[in-house]
């Protein structure tokens, strides 16, 4: 691996365990027993990590979240891979959720970025939801669909934030599937009737695996 | 006013516009006019001035955001008052809702005193909704009410955070009014026909205080 790369992964590791707040360059330099001077050959600052660090996180996000809505595909399944992708990436870079506000208010770019990548976001979200109304499985009015991906956007955003403003328990698998559980109690009364039986089997997987990962913890 | 609450109200004014991070104490006792020794006297550090601010924060909230369920308050007025409380209450207390999750990992004994005021707010509001049920204006299976109940506190916990992700602007009414808008678009699958009309009149009425609220700004 380039230095660079160990930087950030080494990075992503430190902010994750002990805040971001509490974790300057100079740990990092230590924590990878290379010279201050040899991080700032490559980085500028914090800030310009986090910038890098955000932007391996968008392509990520982008290409591994939204499979294609394929006729093969079935779009029950193309929603359920989204957000064990989402929650994977926001479990891989928590130290970001856990703080967004205020790291979007110290850098513009970070920010400008941001904004970026969650408009790409919210209309890819709201075709494969288009996509699940076309399927004849949801059904909502075409001018709830802003706000409905508001929403799912929020919980998905804030969903980690939430769970550690109520539990000082470590960060494991549970918390994603009770995330995805929430996702499902907010589309739920779009499903249609004939998607009913697809939504309930789809629940019940995901209470599973909450439970399993409840055991497993 | 005293000087220790004279502390407690610049103390929030200041974090509210700089953001609890750039803020010190010796910042607010220069903005005060008086000695960081007069300070010290009132408050042992920065966090015990935020566990105040917060202390300060769960009465308001608690005292003034739940109207009593009386045969005389309509439930669909109760919960607007609630809503109306809460936005407003998290609009004065903006700075700890920015930065929630690492105020509390810091502070152990605000974390204990957040989640004690959380669980009643959510056995509040758990009322609040089987109040509507039980006036046949709302129809969930008891089973789904913690989950409603988690999802409502979510969006009122991190609406702020979320707009404050996307825009730039400053803070105005509009961003609360636009809020309360999401959560009605929550409940609104579970209110029953025969509330439809109070609830779109609900509605009507948030859309129109928010568009004011924008041209005000």
């Amino acid at each position: 691996m380039k230095t660079r790369d160990k930087i950030i992964q080494a990075s992503i590791t430190l902010f994750n365990e002990q805040g971001e707040r509490n974790v300057t360059t100079n740990h990092i330099a230590a924590h990878l027993g290379i010279s201050p001077g040899n991080l700032y050959y490559h980085f500028r600052n914090k800030e310009d990590i986090i910038l890098s660090i955000y932007e391996e996180y968008a392509s990520n996000m982008l290409i591994d979240a939204f499979p294609t809505v394929k006729p093969d595909v079935k779009p029950l399944d193309a929603i359920i891979i989204y957000m064990d992708t989402v929650f994977q990436v926001i479990s891989k870079y928590r130290f970001f959720y856990s703080n967004l506000p205020v790291l979007l208010a110290k850098s513009p770019s970070l920010r400008e970025k941001y904004v970026d990548v969650q408009k790409l976001i919210s209309e890819r979200v709201s075709m494969l939801l288009l996509s699940l109304k076309a399927a004849g499985m949801m059904t909502f009015d075409e001018s709830e669909l802003p706000d409905i991906v508001s929403i799912l956007r929020l919980i998905n955003t804030f969903w980690l934030s939430f769970y550690q403003t109520q539990n000082m328990n470590d960060i494991d698998d549970s918390v994603f599937y009770e995330g995805v559980l929430k996702i499902l109690v907010i589309i739920r009364p779009y499903m249609t009737e004939s998607a009913r039986s697809e939504f309930l089997e789809a629940q019940h997987m995901y209470r599973q695996r909450y439970k399993d990962a409840l055991e497993a913890a």
